[in-house]
């Protein structure tokens, strides 16, 4: 029996040790496949639920109202923090951000001024060259001291928000390196922005703010331990991504859109309101410091964001004008087409290219990758430089009323550049090139004086390979304001097609816009958030309907060939993010269909040694708590059969154990056992001594193999279990986390075979929380103070009812119960309350639903 | 053992037989005390979640990605069209009531030119009474026809969204006589707006227009019979709400958020999207034909809403002019304070005088209602005459550049009344009264020539009283405009003070307008949405901040002493409304404190005439089905005492449902069961002779005594129970609707009892929807049709996996997922899968919560 186990168990996992399954590739570090990029099992999911423990009970009977009015205000005093603190990161990103670009622009500019007639033009060039790549450099190193603070950063925030947990990502050094590295690649002049890292370092001041904050109050015994979970930590990092998205672009509401968006828990009146607030204060505060800096108007408030757009206004007096009128939107219907394909092929090209730099670059030495950079700098400085010279010379127009005060920023004029044009003429490539590309897209909205047809599509070209290329390179690096000015110059050409060429009457800043919008749509796919942002960028209510006409067509047209690209990143990464909602199809699967049931479990009480051993032996999360219930074995064998009411009722709700359990490991095959690192990979391991090349996976199943006795082997869960036993009816009780069973044995609480359960120590909340979100390892446990004989009795610490499911509810339901409520693990109970299995995050990525689709297809 | 169980039963619940209890009082249309409005029963929930049940699986499988598709188009374009009727129900409503209101003013203006020099002033004021008391006749009598009709809807729609089926509210003819009805209360000169009326109708369509569309797309085979479901209904009801939100304010980011925050179902990325969608629709084509129609400038788009606020700017060339500085922000949060106390001081007038009505009008003639309103509005008219001839004449400024066009509708200038005033003087408050609320409120918002403090202080308080009695006053009504034009003229009498009195530099028109927000947040305590509809109505995001938090201080001041307006009409109602969060006490009880145990259940198999018995001697809309669970009965008997692991574990979380009972009855006095008509009411009624005045109450038990003949008494689940098959434990299996019921044994789904179960008929998906949403009532079964003796097996319709959860579990936890989820009823299963209970949105409200908690607090 014993020996029939084990093979079985060798079966259903070990079968294909010789070839590597995806997902072990993945962990390894390499691709395996073009297509094949399974989502990694070694992500956990946040837990958004709340585990009501006894302890936590213990908390609940002493909150009276008065507490949990300070509770409140203690929240709100945070929420309006992270709202400063943002606002204030935004103000120094810009400050710094100007003073290098003006710096650089200042010197380089006097230097062409007086090169274009001594012909010394290449020392200009050199003068770029330098200041560029010593920015760079800079970036560059920094996020060599955090590899995490590479790129925009939305990817990340996005999937933290979804419920992952990617270590590091909202982490202070993260953040220092974020904030500091993209000032360096913005004024490097690499083809970057800075709002998607202002989104992500936004994050990090949400979730780093109410827990250092906590520990100051700890010192000053203010106890309040609520913030130390995973709830409220995903709370105010939402907050914070949204005061990110609100200082960026001036655009509360549009922040706010944005992390409910992407953190799509259930719609929380309370916390939508403080996330509100949160992105006003940020809005505001840059606003206040930025309107007092740059015209000493103190106490006024006149420049929204890092990021807007100028106003868009017809010309006083003239009446004819229109922004838009009706017969607009069919061109941009057809531009939100266009948008959506060019943004298919950007993110096509960028998709490629990253598993290229995964592939080839990753690997190697890190300098590499500051080697890239440096690279993309050299090549992004010489593009500008040359395509500067060779620009047209165009006839400035006469300065128009509504010029003269851009939102009270800047003259537009003054970001002319005259680069080898006579006066009353300005070269158009080197006003878009040889600006900052807030500059640029100022032109390209606002500049009523116009571009040449090829300066444009010579601009949209090599704007469109540039900043496919450099969107990945290791700096910290946003997507929005290159794809808004790609966007922009392909609406702008449009724009001079349709009103030099056919003479029609239309107002060249508003296709600009649509054309970044159809872009910009195309490429990142958002919907909501996105078109909020930018009817408050633009501070325009009226360009409500064409811009979100526009981002739905581009993305419709989009989605027909890839994904937006920070859900490519995402995967690419092997994230395991949960989609909106499940395909209709996937209802034809039901829970039992996906669940994992290869379960370790904990007894109500159980020795030290047996926890040691299950701790040490699973890499399980989670683990339930069950009684054993002979009582209803007989029914089993009996086939499931009950009588009611003297009418045999087949009680197909019922599904045991053990026919789920062979059933399961027919199909395991097909899709690898969601628990990569489980027992039997260590037989096997044991038995088919180590290959070549697996040190990585063979150092990680050595761990385990530590040096504590099994004393009582027959009780050993995973080793001697019989068929029997495995099959046989457990009652759920509860659920316990690995964390909360460390916990329990470093902090000895147990009692002696001879005493009571009521002499067991009992555990405070604030105890048990207090290494979040930290928790020690079960290595590191010195075993020598626990008596193996011991009893833990873990009812107290359990978390005694989790939402569960029927194993025949449908995909539909367990997706949204899970997405919804933001689980981590969700117990699938059958109709006599015996576990029978649990579904966890990556039991419900769309890879998985589909490969247990097939599955099914084929079965039936 | 029988009679036990029968006195046990009369214990429970027919003790108070000769108090009535506060529900029966409701029902009754008495309202019992001053505080003491529970929710009623008789309201049900929607029910949200899908029922699973095998002819919906059928469907499932039936659906391939191309159906989805087909079926997502319809979705969208229903979306699309939903918007576009909306935005031409706002043409509509816009077009009449300025064709009335040009009328009336035209002619009454006139003849007081006339008369201020004749001396005929009295003929003058009856011309305005004629108009006035026609118009809100006709009103008034279109509100008879449709009593749900009256009112500005947001209460009814606010019901709806949170899940309560109101009977009436979506239905053809209560639009009808709420659009045609708004017209006339509008143009009668009442301080009502059009705006609620307006959300009302937009809900309607959405509620009404797939239906429609999917009764023709039967004819011509299309067959979709998705949108015949509470879920698909609510969802396009959140859609027409925010269309009506968007049309009437311009706002349709703020529709969007309106609805998302009074339903409140979890975040649904798609419909968001598609409400948004329909807003913008709404918003555009109203835009459209108002552009086009106005201006004859068809195709532009250049009038956002019905209600909007005009431009706020700071004269051209005016550098030292701000809207806003960081000073008036303190005042700001001063207005909001005095915003809160004016608004709760309105809400609790305007309850009393709602409690009034209830208890005095209504239950009188309903003529007497007429002539109410035919009161309010001759005392309105009367005060608006008198008032007008005592205004001050002030100078009038000269018209600044920004004030020529004001939103491209109409100069301002044009709207200023003269009367009794020499040329280049104007009479204040005449202009203010005798015109458009609209108007009046561009006035404080834009006019540069003062008003005089004494105007204001005047104009203030008649508005504040009268818009008080006004509403509830059976005639389609709002709430917003009159709420806006009087903290508009506190905020400009603020703003007087300040610029006059101590010379401080300052906006006016800000001033006004944050009195408008204080005023409103005071009065109606939205948060979100209403911060959104405001800076989209002033089309300025700069006001953010602003905006924000004087709403947010109003809502803060306003909840230290009531609630919200709407709410409290909910509340008077009676409506069983669910808040945003339970409080933290509440954690202290779990679902088996709160749940509902007298359940009557149904076996998977059960004879026609059981069915039939249940279904006449019962009220409750579902049923559990379970079978018996002998085996376990005797771990009951032993005490809950499960062995595991050789150590005794108490297995707390296993409740019997005969100690629940119990507890249940004992506690029954504090606070009645939560279905009314029980099967014992029944009983008492039989025993006591019915006393006077309970004829309403009589009526609705004698139903019951149907005369279908008990067959088998001993059968009967009600009446012959013993106390030992009474708590016997039954392992739940699914449950099933009496909806359902009814229509299994309508359409003769049974077989006999000597064939096999398979022989029963098999109902399709489109067959079991076919009657939504008015299905038969078991009164109206022609019994003759059914042989009583066949079997019904009710498995394959039931929801065989509806979310259950464990009696341990906090009310927090069962709250949201009852909320989030849109559930109807929540079963209670206990940990070896035997029903303890049922929830319901009646054992989820407020006062049963609180009731339940202070039964706690008594019993520890």
């Amino acid at each position: 029996m014993a020996c029939c186990g084990r093979c079985f168990c060798c079966q259903c996992c070990c079968r294909e040790g010789e070839t590597r399954t995806p997902e072990e590739l993945t962990i390894l570090g390499e691709i395996p496949d073009e297509e094949q990029i399974l989502p990694r099992k070694d992500y956990e999911s946040l837990d958004y639920d709340r585990c009501i423990s006894e302890p936590y009970v213990e908390v609940l009977e002493g909150m009276d109202n008065k507490k949990a009015k300070k509770y409140e205000a203690v929240h709100w005093m945070m929420v309006f923090a992270i709202g400063v603190t943002v606002g204030l990161l935004g103000l120094f990103v810009d400050f710094f951000v100007r003073l290098f670009n003006k710096l650089k622009f200042t010197v380089v500019g006097d230097s062409i001024e007086k090169c274009s007639d001594k012909g010394c033009l290449s020392l200009s060039l050199l003068e770029l060259l330098a200041f560029n790549m010593t920015f760079v450099f800079i970036a560059s190193v920094l996020v060599l001291i955090e590899p995490v603070a590479a790129g925009s950063g939305i990817p990340e925030i996005k999937s933290y928000l979804n419920g992952v947990k990617i270590p590091g990502i909202v982490r202070l050094r993260t953040f220092l390196c974020k904030a500091a590295g993209v000032l360096f690649s913005v004024a490097g002049g690499l083809f970057v922005g800075k709002e998607g890292p202002m989104i992500h370092s936004g994050a990090i001041v949400g979730a780093g703010l109410p827990q250092f904050q906590s520990i100051t109050f700890r010192k000053i015994k203010f106890d309040f331990p609520y913030f130390r979970s995973d709830r409220d930590k995903r709370d105010f990092v939402s907050a914070g991504a949204a005061a990110g998205v609100a200082a960026a672009f001036g655009a509360p509401i549009g922040g706010t859109l944005f992390s409910l968006e992407e953190g799509s828990s259930f719609w929380n009146q309370a916390l939508t309101w403080k996330v509100l607030f949160c992105s006003m204060s940020a809005t505001f505060t840059l606003n206040f410091f930025r309107s007092g800096i740059n015209f000493s108007k103190w106490g006024s408030f006149q420049l929204p964001g890092l990021l807007n757009f100028g106003e868009f206004k017809c010309p006083d007096g003239d009446k004819n004008c229109h922004l838009w009128t009706a017969v607009d939107l069919a061109f941009f219907v057809l531009m939100g087409v266009v948008g959506g394909l060019l943004g298919a092929l950007f993110n096509c090209m960028n998709k490629n290219l990253a598993k290229y730099r995964i592939r080839h670059i990753h690997p190697k030495a890190k300098f590499i990758r500051v080697l890239e950079s440096l690279l993309v700098t050299m090549v992004t400085t010489i593009v500008i430089f040359a395509a500067s010279m060779l620009g047209e010379c165009r006839d400035l127009s006469t300065p128009t009323a509504h010029n003269t005060t851009l939102a009270g920023s800047e003259d537009i004029n003054s970001t002319i550049r005259q680069f080898f044009c006579s006066n009353k003429t300005y070269n158009d490539m080197a006003t878009l090139f040889f600006n900052p590309q807030e500059a640029a897209i100022h032109q390209l909205f606002h500049q009523d004086g116009t571009f040449s047809p090829v300066t444009l599509s010579v601009f949209f070209f090599l704007y469109f390979l540039l900043a496919c290329w450099t969107y990945g390179v290791s700096v910290p690096s946003g997507l929005f304001v290159p794809s808004l000015l790609c966007g922009a110059a392909f609406g702008r050409l449009v724009a001079n097609v349709l009103k030099v060429k056919l003479g029609m009457d239309i107002y060249s800043g508003t296709f600009a816009l649509i054309g970044a919008a159809a872009f910009l749509g195309g490429v990142v796919r958002m919907t909501i958030s996105l078109t909020v942002i930018l009817i408050e960028s633009t501070n325009e209510i009226t360009y409500g309907l064409p811009i979100m006409i526009t981002l739905m067509v581009a993305k419709w047209t989009g989605d027909f060939f890839n994904k937006g690209i920070y859900d490519i990143h995402i995967q690419l990464r092997g994230v395991p993010l949960l989609e909106w909602e499940t395909e209709v199809e996937m209802d034809r699967l039901t829970a039992s269909d996906i669940m994992e049931t290869n379960l370790t479990y904990v007894y109500p009480h159980t020795r030290v040694q047996s926890l040691v051993s299950i701790l040490r032996t699973t890499v399980y999360h989670a683990f339930p708590v069950v009684t054993e219930n002979r009582q209803n074995e007989r029914d089993f064998m009996k086939g499931n059969i009950l009588i009611s009411n003297n009418i045999h009722f087949k009680k197909s709700s019922v599904v045991s154990r053990a026919g789920e359990q062979r059933r399961r490991c027919q199909s395991m095959k097909s899709y690898p056992s969601s628990e990569l690192r489980n027992v039997c990979d260590e037989q096997s391991a044991a038995v088919e001594p180590s290959e070549e090349g697996e040190d990585l996976l063979q150092q990680m199943l050595e761990r385990r193999h530590a040096p504590y006795p099994n004393l009582y082997p027959d009780q050993s869960p995973s080793e001697e279990w019989t068929m029997e036993e495995r099959f046989r009816p457990l009652t759920f009780h509860g659920l316990i986390l690995r964390s909360q069973l460390v916990n329990l044995l470093i902090r000895g609480v147990c009692y002696a075979e001879n005493q009571s359960s009521t002499n067991q120590p009992r555990l405070s909340y604030a105890e048990l929380t207090e290494d979040y979100p930290r928790y020690p390892d079960i290595h590191d446990l010195d075993l020598t103070l626990l008596s193996p004989r011991m009893i833990v009795d873990v009812t107290p610490y359990m978390n005694p009812c989790p939402y569960t499911v029927s194993p025949n509810a449908r995909i539909s339901q367990v997706f949204n119960l899970f997405r919804t409520m933001g689980l981590r693990h969700l117990p699938v109970v059958n109709a006599v309350g015996e576990i029978v299995g649990i579904i966890t995050r990556h039991n419900l990525t769309h890879e998985f639903l589909m490969a247990k689709l097939r599955q099914h297809y084929i079965t039936i």
